[in-house]
């Protein structure tokens, strides 16, 4: 991955992730993450959910089914500004331990609103980018 | 679909779409999308794209497997303001005939950008919403 492409994934604020259940049944969501230049870190944070963090069906979907994909894009009413970086990859849950410990202090240095959330105690989804493409104007 | 669901859905400028291929691996992407109220319309439109429009990966999954989602959202800085609308559905691709010509209408009237394009000629996904759940300030 080159450096503009790095550099577009870690600023923006928002990435948009695919998981699909056993069937091949895709649902995708809106995410916060963090990204090192390798991994893609996206918690299961304290926003309102009405169940269980490890019955989100974008954790029962990784649990069954590794593969995702994850797109990062900028729209704006000018189209020759339009820009996307579009992954595909495999994503495990992170509970605990020295991975799960470095994702929250990204996580917390990008998005200061996680600095008041519990996130240590989160499940946190680790994606690892195995294919890639950027599009438009990065 | 109450008012405001339908309303937000209208509203946003950007979507995103999650299909998947045969074997359950997702793949996700923006999209610019009408809603006329019951179905959802995203031209293969004339932005820059490498090969011919059946050949795109979107395309090829629907093909294969007509399970789709689409995700509606807002982002804000503010996470009071965070809203989505997430849509399970079936898409098909539609080449012409009246629902074609309604389809790209709609897309022009939303979107300026397309009065200039050839949409006529460009296939467009069809998108039913079968089951969507909205979440957050819509």
């Amino acid at each position: 991955m080159n450096h503009k492409t790095t550099a577009f994934i870690q600023a923006a604020r928002v990435a948009h992730l695919a998981t699909a259940d056993k069937k091949g049944r895709p649902h995708v969501i809106p995410i916060c993450y963090a990204f090192d230049g390798r991994e893609i870190y996206s918690p299961i944070d304290e926003k309102p959910k009405k169940i269980s963090p490890l019955l989100l069906k974008r954790i029962r979907n990784i649990q069954v089914n590794p593969h995702v994909s994850v797109v990062i894009d900028r729209y704006d009413e000018d189209w020759n500004r339009l820009a996307y970086v579009l992954i595909l990859g495999r994503a495990k849950v992170v509970l605990r331990g020295a991975r799960h410990e470095r994702a929250v202090r990204l996580l917390r240095k990008k998005y200061p609103q996680y600095r008041k959330m519990r996130l240590e105690a989160r499940p946190i989804i680790q994606i690892t980018p195995i294919q890639w493409k950027s599009w438009g104007a990065l």
